[in-house]
Formats: C-alpha cells, structure tokens, sequence
C-alpha cells in the first residue's frame, strides 16, 4: 500500500476494546480520506436520532492518502461526528502535526464509539493502540494535559489531540487542539471527545508511509520550496499570518463588525497583521513540512499578557472576537484567543456568541444583570474576555452562550433571534456575503452549518479565473450576481475545496486561494505519486461529490430538509457603513440560486436530499 | 495560438464567397473542436425546419485543437451537418490525412452554407480558399475525381475530401471519403454535398501547427513509438486490421448474422482477418503519423477482382456485407466495399440495407421482380454486390434502398417494418447489443442514431476497469447488466468517447480500446502540450458533456423527443444461434436504463432534452 496504510483503528471506549479494520484500496480509492472516509462510518454506525452527546455517537479522526508526505499543505486531518452544534453532519480539519504522526504511527484513522465511564485517553504508537486513564488530568486546560500526558507515557515527541474543559463541560463549541494551537474548531467536536470522556488522543509513530514513485515526491517538494519565495501571496502570508485580510476587507467594506451589522471596523489598524507584526509578534511557525510558516507567535500586551505557546490569532479569530464586538485592542483578542486554546473552544463560535450578547445588551434583550454585572457594550473589551471565560467555565449567562448563538437566542427569548446569526445553528464565520455573494448561497448549502472554507471566495473570480480553469470554469464571474453562473461557480468550487477536506490538504497552500502555491493539476499528480493509482481530477472531484451527497444524505436522516439551507435575515438587510453601505442579498434570488444549485447537483427541490440517480451515479446506494 | 489556427474559413456556395472569421480562444477551449464546434455553428445557423437535402442546411468540416500534431491517433477530423438519413445531428469523423492537411493549409475548420447551382468545389490551400469548377468531374467516381483535382490544381499531394456518384444522386448514406478510403461514413453528409454541388474540398499546406511545448510533442510521440510495438493489441491490429474482431465475436455469439436473426456465422472464417491475410491483403496502411497502419490493402479474387487504391474491408463492413447478408465470400465484401468507396457509400448503412432487402425478400415483402429478377437470398453473394451498385446508381428496388431502411419499409410495406433496423433512422452498426447491454442503451441515446463509436463496448469492463479508472469507474460491471451501475458506465464512458469526437482523436490509439497504447490520462497532458492550457481531465469531459448536450438541444429543435431513444424490436426479442441463442434486452429493464441515464445527465424524462440547469451549467443559454 502506497500512501495509505489500510488500517483504521477501531475502538470501543465502554467496552475498552481496540481493533483494526483493513478496508482494502477501493474503499480509499472511493473516499481518499477526510470527511470522506468519516462519513462512511458515521452513515454505516451511527443511528439518525442519536444523541450528539450521547454515547451513541461516533467521533473518526482521519487522515488522506497522501497525508504525511513531505509536501507542503498536506499534513491535515479531519475530525468527524454527528455535531451537537447543529444535530447534522459535524466536521473540522486541523493543520500542524498530529495527522502525520497518526500515519507514522501505522493508522489512517481512529473510529471511536461509546463513552468511558471514567475520563481516558487514547495513546497510539508505532501499530500498537491503547486506552489509558486520564482521570489525574480532567479538568485541565490543553496546556497542562499536553505535558502530563508525554510524561504518562514517557514520549516528549508524542503528539496530543485533546480537549481543554471547555470539551468537558459540553460546551456546544468546543473543539479539539493539537499543539495547543492547531484546532479542529468548529461544529464542538470537542464536547463529542468529552461527552465520550476522551480527553485527548496522543500519537507517536516512526514509520513513514511509502510512495509509489518517491523521486517525483521529491521533485514536488523541491518545486515548492523554490516556488514559494518567488510567491508573492505565500511570501506576504509568511510575514503577516492570516491577519494580513483585515484592511483590505476593511477598505472593501466587508470586515464583519458589530455582529454583521456593519462593513467597516475604524480600529481596523489596531487589530491588522501589520500591527501585530509591529507589536506582539515574536514568532512564526507552521504546519508538518511547510516553509510558509502562516502562523502567528504572540505576547500580549498588559493586562493581557499572553503565553506564546497557545500561538496568535488568526483572521477568524481577530474578525470574531475584534471587529464584530468592535475591540480594537489586539492584545486583549489574543488574550481571548489564548483562553479558547487553553479551554478548548472554537474561536469563531465563541466571538461570535460574545457579539451576539452584546447586540441582545444594547437592545435590551439581555440586561446587566442577566450578564452578571458585565457592561456588554460593543467595544468593551474586559467584558468580552471576560464572558468568554464565562463560556469556557460555563458560569452565569456564560452557560447560556456555550449551547451556542441558536439555542441561546430560544432561551433568552425577548427577540433575540433576530441577533442570533448562525446556518443550521453553527455561528457565521468573519465574511460577509453581501459583498462576496457565492457565499451566501455556500453558507445556505453547506452540510456542516456555515463554512468559509468550502466555496472560495467571490472577488478573485472577478478579475480572473485563469487559475480554476481545470475546474472547467472559463468565464469570470461577477462577485454580487446571485445568476446561474455563480451557482455553476460554487458547484465546482465547493467540490473542489470539499475535495480537498477529503485529502486533508491545506486550502491556503494550493489554487485558488492566493497564497496557494501550487496549482489546481498538482493536486491529482500528487495523489498519483503517492498512491500509484492512475488517477485524475475528475475522478477526485467526483470522490468529493460522493462525500457531499453522503452528508447530505446524513443530514436528511437527522431531519435537515431544503427548509434548513438558509441564511440568517441579517443578510437580506443592508450593510450599515462603508464602501458597501446599503448592499444586500436579494432573498428572491438566494432563493432562486439555491435550487439551480440543487438541479446542478442532482438534488430534490422539496428536501435538498440526493436524487435516486445520483445515489446510483455516485455508488452510494448502500448508505441511502 | 498553439494549437489551433483561430481561422474559421466560411464558405457561402450561393453567393461564392469565402471569408474567414476568427472565434479566438476561448470558442476553441470551450468546444475543442470537431462535434463541438460544428454544432456551435449548427445551432446558430440553421432553422430547424431545414430540409437537409435543402440548400439551407450547414455542413462543416472541422478539425480539434490537437489535430495535426504529430502523434498516432491526432489525424481525425469531422464533418456535421443536419443529417439527411436521420433528421437530426449528423456527424462522422474519418482519418486519413485530410484533417491535418487542412490545419496545414491555415484553418482549423470549413463552414459551407447555401447551396451551388452548378459543381463546384473547394480549393484551400495555404491561407487561400477559392470555389472553383467541377462540372468536368460531376458524376466521376471518387478516384477519377482526385487525380481531376489534383491535376486541376496542379497539386499532386493535394488532399482531396469528396463526394462519389451516390452523393451526388443524394443516397441517403452517401459519405465523404478521403484518400478514397478514409470515410466520413455515417448519417447521409455526402447527400448534404451532393445538395449543395460541392464535389469535393481539396487542401493543401505548407504550414505546421505551433505546439507551446514541442519537446513534450516530440517526447510523446517517442514514448508511443516506443510503447506500439510492445502492445499486443496494437500488434495485432496492425497485423489483422479491424477484421481481427470476425472469428472472436462469432465464438463469442455476437456477430451480427442474418439482418440480426442470429449471432454466428458458419462461414465467419472465411471472412476474418486471418482469412484476409492469407489471401487477398497485398498491403497495409495508416493515418497520418500513426505507425499502426490497421488499414488493410486488398486485391479481390475473381470475379471480385479490385482496385487496391480503394483498400480493404474493415470490420464494419465485412459484418454488414458478410455476416449479415450470410455472405462468407470475402472477395465479394471487398468489392462491394469498393463500390461503397468508389461510389461514395457508408459501407455501414448499404450493407444493412442489401440485408434488410434480403429479409424482405425470404419473407415476401419484396419479390424477385420488385428486385429486378435478383435472388436476394441470404447468403447470394452476386445479389448482394449487384444490389450494392443498383443502392449507388439509384436503380429499381435501389432507388428505395438509397433512402435508408426506415424510409424503404415505410415505402415496401408488407411488414417490412419489422425487418428495418435502424434508431432514429440509422441502420445499426455490427455490434450485437444482447450480448453487450450498454450498447442497447448507447445505441438508443446517440443523437446521431445507432453508433458502435460513442461508448465502448461492455464486455472488457466485464473483466477490468483498470484503463477507465480516471473517467471515475472503479468497479467492474456485468455485459448483460442493465442496472444503475451501467447507466453510470455508459454516461462516463460516452462522454469520454465523444470528447475524442471534438478532439478528432482515433478511439483504436487510445484506451479503453483494446488497441489503445496512449491511456486516458495522455490526452489532458497532450491537450495541454499542444495547447498551453492548464487543462484537466475534468474540463475536457465537461465540453464533451457540451457538445452532448449541444446535440440534444438540436435534435430537440428538429422534433425529437424521448420517444426516439429507442432500439428495434428485434433485441427484445431471443438470439436465434451461437453460445448466446435466446439472449434478448428486457425492454423494460432498457426503459428504466434510459430514464436512469437521462437523469443522471441531467435531461428532461418527458422530451429527452437538457434541464435549464444543465444548460446554465454548461453555458449553453444562447443555444437553448
């Protein structure tokens, strides 16, 4: 086996059994990995009306075949579950190190099911699994747990997936981390690991998968490292991280602010990767076998002194938790970075439920009292740290917030609803669809409740589509049209970059995206590399539909239905400033791209589920 | 321009006057050429009430992007038209040395509309197009009609692509030939030139086709030298031609026999390859740049005796004129397939009309004196070339016979119905589809009409999908399967067969054919070679799926609906011989083919044609 190494871990957390499952190459070849694979065993195990925090769900952790090669971008791996977050298909991939070494270690993929009586942790090394007791470290943040648990097993290399207590207590949001920085972050995985009360999952490993044709690997990996400093996306990347987007979203008029109520943000500088690069930057790092080094090393300023090793914040993060509560204090929003790594909490979800807050405090659906005496203003920058501790811990209105910005909108009522903006309950990520609106219409359609990363975004295609040309898309694209062309753009897109959650391959390293190095034709020359299998982009991208229509078919057995592919009203309203000031998304027309998309993708007007002839294209009648 | 000329020379016969129009770049990337870009202008340019026999109709030549590149295969070209045999699309693409000669001359494509009042034809030679006189070669068969030309234009390597007697006298059949035997065959488009007075288009060029990356051109055509002659299959197609197919079908129970009454031959040695070899092949030859040479040359035994300029028998014909007319004589195939060539015939459609007769005949429909005293017996030899000439000169029961066998029945009567096999006009080709069920479902969905070349032939991926992997196949299905799984295999693997048709690529050189040396993977490479397109697999097939649903959209237009994709009666019913006797396609199991395959192309279950989504996906609005 090339690339792969046909074992995938199974194990049974209430009866402690480990075992291993051999596949064989067609199912890898059909799934590549990722989500793919993930959904495999969620739609063969899992029961519709299962409990997303009950025993009875399954949580996979997966790699790609080409996962661990020695390529920048492919060193990610999915995390996969029914999510408690919006009851539907719940997945996140994360960079850094902890994929590669799951394969080091001899496995594709972890499948965990039932839950621990007493908190556990899983320790895999080198073809051997074991459960192990996690009791002496429950309860603690992601940091501490990392180093008890390479002391417990005596392996200061081990690579920790874990929970903070954020997983623990169930928060809705909660995710998992490895190195303490690299997150499967959305959709509360996390509260998965810790309603199963699985704390982490350590992985040592020093077997390197083969390759098929090894010389070409290599050609590929010194191809980039030449490339890339001749890049001018990739150079930029490395030097500002992720936050590099905040002023040209700002002065484009689409930097979420004010919890989506306005386009522009006037602290926009303070919170930019120029000034973090100036101010509390001491660092870079990045993922397994990358050079680009995106990832920010931050000290926070006083009072909110950070510790480096839970990293800086990325865009998401700094668009969440700065300009949609309005704070323009980076050092206060790596603070609250630090407490979503050290508890474990998706970054996005958490700004995003602050945001809310203090939009329900203004209009008085939520009072000082209800927050505990917080003053909740937009722009108060103690109370947004300070309640997002509260929803790590849970305490006061902060228990309320952690079932995330849908639920809580139920529970506190008094119109609340109307701040609550979320895609099938999980909470909008830092871009805004009135100014790019193919992601309107991906927002809607995603699986997995509102994504950034699966549909690439609207302006580049503007100017020039000379890069997705082998997506078969020819002609530009306007970035407000809602028109047939743009559902056509977002089918190819979302396949492709959904393709890419298949093999687990950093979106920002590879085509469209602008810091992407390599191009749209690596992808399925590398896959062949690594594997041998005489492969090519339309047979990825049609294994990418099959994992698109395996979710979707895994939503309509949880009751999701074409009713549940909408945005928030937010979006039908105009932008309240800016250069945008006004723009809106027309709901006739989301409504009218929506079911071109259906059409283009073969699904049922009335329930958004797959046709009988796609099933049937896509070999999946086993799981309809 | 790599690749391509950007030179479109648009002929109007009625007002003699060639202009050239250029498309640019992206008119080819979209179409590629051949079937593609002939039905841009097709549905452009024709009213579809149109009588193809009419001076409105369009006929076009045309080359793809890598037509003319010197590789094995790259040689084809194609000539459309509104079809005069089935009221549709009309296609056919022939080898040779035309296409590239054209390509030579400066243009990558002919577009001929209006008709000529006296003969003409078409001089193109080095950026120069000129109408000029035939009514000194009108009524000539094909070779006095080229070495006219050429000494006309005083160009002995001229290229000459022209018309024979039976096009001029409008055979419903008639085909374009070059080199007297590369034959345009199928559909009728000799008729639409014999319509217009267009004897012929002769090219001449002194001009090579740039390729961005000529040393991977010349690196290709290295490997492929190299790779031929270590490929049994390309061994042995050069050594036996096409007619190696005669004794392994009939072992296997499926050569056509009889009109299609039976499915072996008692006499299928006589008229195989090996018979061919040992007797009456002097010689053989081959396209341009392919060293295959799966052409036979054949001097006919007497009284069959034959020209050899005219060449040999392919498998096609030796079924219809031998298996099917129980003619085991294959001096007399070879001069009826002379006639064919000389005459100007698809060697196809005579040859099932002469068997159609003949089941006519032994069933009463037709007597001895409505055959001009001819025994038309199975198996008389004599009655079967006597016939093919009466077919070519329009003489008695020929005149009826020049016009198809659907029209014929509908003109004898008597029952004859039941004897006319054909879909949608199109007489069928010798490929037994009840012992290879996809073709029953190809055959019924062809826009052109019955076609052995528009999606392979099941039983080799009875065996193995190794070689289609990259189309997304990853599972062998059954020959005699009429599930889900083949809808699926005859939807890939049409489109991968008719984008070969808009690259005018040779369907032998390339897999999944037997024959095929290059793998599905060469062609985007070589694509993207000739062209400098960053291009994919993935594009490729979706202008395939373009030109698809381009000629659903034109069919459409001419009347039809989803009542015409349907096969004759006689597959629903049993075999009458051989290892396969009693096979029989279930009609319903077919019925529910079709409407699985229409679904999963995206077409309409009540007409047949493209749902606005698959317009709007393929960027088809302005034709629909």
């Amino acid at each position: 086996m090339y690339g792969f190494k046909d074992k995938i871990l199974k194990v049974d957390l209430a009866g402690r059994v480990c075992k291993v499952e051999a596949p064989g190459e067609r199912f890898y070849r059909r799934f590549l990995g990722g989500r793919g694979l993930g959904l495999h065993y969620l739609l063969k195990g899992l029961k519709p009306e299962v409990d997303p925090l009950g025993p009875e769900n399954i949580l996979v952790f997966a790699t790609g075949v080409t996962t661990g090669a020695p390529l920048p971008g492919f060193s990610r791996y999915s995390v996969v579950a029914k999510s408690p977050l919006t009851g539907g298909f719940g997945e996140a991939e994360a960079g850094g190190f902890w994929g590669p070494e799951l394969k080091f270690a001899g496995f594709d993929a972890v499948v965990v099911e039932g839950s621990s009586r007493s908190p556990v942790y899983l320790w895999i090394h080198d073809g051997e699994a074991e459960i192990k007791d996690a009791s002496g470290f429950w309860g603690q943040r992601t940091k501490e747990t990392q180093e008890a648990i390479r002391r417990d097993v005596g392996e200061p290399l081990a690579r920790i997936a874990s929970i903070g207590p954020a997983g623990e207590r169930l928060v809705r949001f909660a995710c998992v981390l490895n190195e303490l920085k690299y997150a499967n972050g959305r959709g509360g995985l996390g509260a998965v690991m810790g309603s199963k009360r699985l704390k982490a999952v350590a992985v040592r490993g020093h077997g390197r998968p083969e390759f098929k044709d090894p010389d070409r690997v290599r050609d590929l990996a010194k191809w980039f490292a030449e490339s890339f400093v001749k890049h001018p996306g990739a150079v930029s990347r490395g030097r500002f991280g992720t936050a590099e987007m905040v002023l040209p979203l700002n002065a484009d008029g689409i930097l979420p602010t004010r919890n989506f109520i306005r386009g522009t943000f006037d602290d926009a500088e303070e919170i930019s990767g120029e000034n973090m690069r100036n101010t509390i930057t001491v660092d870079t790092e990045g993922c397994y076998a990358c050079p680009i080094r995106c990832k920010r090393v931050v000290r926070g300023l006083e009072p909110y002194s950070t510790d480096p090793d839970y990293g800086g914040p990325e865009y998401e993060t700094i668009g969440a938790f700065g300009s949609l509560c309005e704070v323009g204090d980076i050092s206060a929003v790596s603070y609250a970075n630090q407490l979503c790594n050290a508890y474990g909490m998706d970054t996005i979800s958490a700004g995003c439920a602050v945001a809310f807050a203090m939009e329900c405090f203004e209009n008085g659906a939520i009072r000082k009292r209800d927050a505990g005496g917080l003053d909740l203003k937009f722009g108060n920058a103690e109370a947004m740290v300070k309640l997002t501790e509260m929803i790590a811990t849970r305490e006061g209105l902060g228990d309320i917030l952690a079932e995330g910005v849908m639920r809580a909108s139920e529970k506190i009522g008094r119109g609340a609803e109307r701040y609550a903006l979320h895609v099938k309950g999980k909470e909008i990520p830092m871009h805004e669809p009135r100014g790019k609106t193919g992601l309107a219409l991906q927002y809607a359609l995603s699986a997995s409740g509102a994504d950034h990363m699966q549909a690439a975004h609207d302006p580049a295609f503007e100017r020039s589509v000379e890069s997705i040309k082998p997506l078969g898309v020819l002609d530009t694209v306007g970035r407000l049209s809602l028109g047939p062309e743009k559902a056509r753009l977002v089918k190819y897109l979302s396949l492709w970059w959904l393709l890419l959650d298949c093999l687990d391959v950093c979106k920002f390293t590879i085509a469209p995206h602008g810091v992407g190095v390599w191009r749209v034709n690596h992808l399925p020359e590398i896959v062949g590399a690594v594997t041998g299998w005489d492969t090519s982009l339309l047979e990825l991208m049609l294994a990418s539909e099959r994992s698109v229509n395996m979710a979707r078919v895994f939503n309509g057995r949880c009751g999701f239905t074409a009713k549940d592919d909408r945005i928030p009203q937010r979006f039908f309203e105009p932008l309240e400033s800016g250069t945008r000031q006004g723009a809106k998304i027309s709901e006739e027309e989301l409504k009218k791209a929506i079911e071109t998309t259906y059409s283009m993708m073969g699904w049922r007007q009335e329930t958004g589920e797959p046709k009988q002839a796609k099933i049937e294209e896509l070999d999946l009648k086993e799981y309809a």
